[in-house]
């Protein structure tokens, strides 16, 4: 199963925020056992939203969609996915006013007309409703694909994600899972651990993929497994590690969370020191 | 001048790391008046990466790709980056030969026959010396569009930029300014927002954009200018901005860099502290 994650809105583009957002659904979708195949941020424009539905559709299972969705003039996303969805009407969701009057009654804040507009959806969407914030989620389904439209703002949806559009996709969609273990390396190249595990890497099975991620210094390698059967699938990764930990033992620093190597010096420096007793002044 | 940037491989993807490099290129290519249309992190994969470029060349005139270009099996971009190219042909480039036997004579390792590898490139790349590591940049320019592939390591990355990219982007288009103004407003939602100021917005010139941009309690508004002369622009800007502290004068707490509200009071607090002498015990 495969899944795009598309973001809207020029904040990224022009470099204002880091999208992290994209990288919070990717690790939410892949712990289902659903692989992003695709990311990509896009602009607040029509035409190009139009695009990227329609090209995410020919590659992906599961589209989502985060941004766009605020009340004002700069936001035209409902409109277009309305047209994208073979020119859907826009219709009063009533229960989506209610839940926005109530917001407003909360904070102590007159309802304004404006507001009106968060309630108006396109007719064919499953509504998620948001109860972090106004904007709700929208659910489609058509041909095969699935579509989420979010809010873009975090926790918002988060909250939308969490508790709405995985448990939906669980239930529309038999999934397989995803497991990773990544092992870091500090003091030897890219190439030469290449060399030192080609027959290790060359004899993987087609499910379990290889990959190095490279920094200053220091060399990850990620070994990600896909399959039905989770235990099997922890087991065989296992016995991949260890069979690592075997070809370049005196390279490797740690493993998985276990990962920054200025964590495990500091471990190692707090376990001298509470041997050297304090000298008293 | 629109350009895209592609981030090719897993690691954004599955959301092990947040694509800072893209939010870094953004933000330089902006600088000197390249808008960023969109930006797309795909997979490590032949099929996947033509698509990409293909699709990237449609929509804009700069095509920046980071990413899979290291000395191991895993990575697949050159031999799809010759393919793209009319199925280029793969040569070996003796000054980068020259450079990586450089480098590791400098850090005493010896060097070894994989790492040749990376002095092979496309015959039609305009080569890019990337003197913080071992993996070139590459150039290409066909049919008006520029296409840069950069490794994805960032300190590498962005040296190539710098030093390399963003001149010869100069050098081949005539280039807009681009200007940014953000103010930072707290207290009242986007909707009341936008109808306080809808006026001054309905009749902002086509060159001048606004964004809103909703976080907790606080609404970013984003006006962006676009053209020829820079002086004339910041004037104009200038100018939009002091109308907007006209317009909802007590919700303002800051204008670009002095954007944070825990910054403001925080140096308000200071002041404070200074005036108040601390008590002698």
């Amino acid at each position: 199963m495969k899944a795009e994650i598309i973001t809207i809105g020029d904040e990224i583009l022009i470099g204002q925020i880091v999208d992290t957002n994209s990288q919070w659904i990717g690790t939410e979708l892949n712990k289902i056992g659903v692989s992003v195949y695709q990311i990509s941020s896009i602009q607040d424009d029509k035409q190009h939203i139009l695009n990227a539905l329609k090209e995410a559709q020919e590659r992906v299972d599961i589209v989502i969609l985060t941004g766009g969705l605020g009340p004002t003039k700069d936001d035209i996303t409902k409109k277009t996915i309305a047209e994208f969805f073979h020119d859907d009407e826009i219709v009063e969701y009533p229960e989506v006013l209610e839940h926005i009057k109530g917001l407003f009654r909360k904070i102590n804040h007159p309802f304004k007309e404006v507001q009106r507009f968060q309630a108006q959806l396109p007719s064919k969407a499953t509504l998620l409703m948001n109860h972090f914030g106004t904007a709700p989620g929208m659910w489609f389904y058509e041909n095969n694909t699935v579509f989420v439209s979010l809010p873009g703002v975090p926790y918002e949806m988060k909250g939308l994600i969490t508790n709405q559009v995985l448990p939906r996709i669980q239930q529309q969609f038999k999934l397989p899972f995803i497991i990773h273990k990544t092992i870091m390396t500090y003091g030897q190249g890219e190439s030469t651990i290449a060399e030192r595990i080609e027959d290790f890497e060359n004899n993987l099975p087609i499910y379990i993929k290889l990959a190095y991620l490279p920094s200053f210094g220091k060399v990850r390698l990620r070994l990600s497994a896909k399959g039905e059967n989770k235990e099997i699938l922890e087991k065989e990764l296992n016995e991949k590690v260890a069979a690592i930990y075997q070809l370049i033992p005196e390279i490797i620093t740690g493993l998985d969370d276990d990962r920054s190597l200025e964590k495990r010096v500091g471990e190692l420096l707090k376990k001298i020191t509470k041997r050297l007793e304090p000298q008293k002044v």
